[in-house]
């Protein structure tokens, strides 16, 4: 199997990158060093970034996602800013109850919302490529479900009545915003490896 | 003196627009009911709807503004989420913070913002007028100043070096979004009073 880094620390992550990427036959391994600041301004310069950090640090072919939450009543944010949300990188928990905060007077007229993913392999060669996925729904006002991380607990896909975290990890994988952007981008990555 | 409400709570809103209407011979007096929730979904339609829920409540003329900061790194936001963007209606130093927090890795050329203010009255006879007015600037990375509400500390105006917290009073409201949305609708509103 081809060694490919998944250029995140972020376990959930990994978890489902690695469900979604194994039948490319690509054995994926998270980053140990620790990741530089996100400074790009749109979800696909943070994952060209980041996968190209990928290589710098380890030499391998490397690939990376900019995920987020883009609600409509704050004007596409969190957007980039997803994962700080709520001021600290990573408290899923503070950023989710802080979204629900922000909304509380939004009528359920305005809640719709859609999670959105850039993901972008870059080559030691220096090729690279990004492929965006979106999933669209509506946030509700609490927290139903523990599958799933970040968002999903108040994220309903559109044309269900359920969340994200209510999902199985299959059925999660099938429509998410991640599945979409990694299973467009794996055959791209998998004919520009070196066989 | 002709007794205008005008329809907040804000100690910090009266006081400013007492100095900026006072020339006009009205009689500014805050609200004492609790005003509603704020469901609109822009500046102009939160201040008519708090001007006409001050006709409703006091059968007095009534003024209302509802102000906020833009911050184009926040897609425009907190806009009319700015008094209760950590999540509690209210919280100026919470708010700040989490503007900040959320910033934190933003780089100074992409920490421009704009504070913008709807100015509107309403009539006992339904008559109503809303303006706009802005302040255009920059958001630094320390709160700096003690003047002013809000988010004035880590806000400086366009051609300032100083916060809109470190300008006296009378250097703010000359400049200010809403010193200028209620000079251009203090005329009107005095046009359109009963003599």
């Amino acid at each position: 199997m081809t060694r490919v880094l998944l250029a995140t620390r972020n376990s959930g992550k990994v978890a489902e990158l690695q469900r979604i990427l194994a039948p490319y036959g690509m054995s994926l391994e998270g980053a140990s060093y620790e990741p530089g600041p996100e400074t790009g301004a749109s979800f696909a310069d943070n994952a060209l970034a980041k996968a190209r950090e990928g290589v710098a640090e380890t030499g391998l072919p490397s690939v990376a996602d900019d995920s987020g939450l883009t609600v409509d009543a704050l004007n596409g944010m969190p957007g980039i800013l997803s994962a700080r949300w709520a001021g600290r990188h990573g408290d899923d928990l503070a950023n989710l109850q802080l979204v629900l905060g922000q909304l509380s007077d939004v009528p359920d007229s305005r809640r719709g919302a859609a999670f959105v993913c850039a993901a972008a392999y870059a080559l030691p060669d220096g090729r690279s490529e990004v492929v965006l996925g979106e999933l669209r729904g509506r946030l509700i006002r609490e927290p139903r479900g523990s599958n799933g991380f970040g968002y999903d607990p108040i994220f309903v896909p559109l044309g269900y009545d359920v969340t994200s975290a209510e999902l199985s990890p299959e059925e999660k994988d099938a429509i998410s915003h991640r599945g979409q952007a990694f299973r467009a981008l794996a055959p791209l990555l998998a004919a520009a490896l070196p066989a």
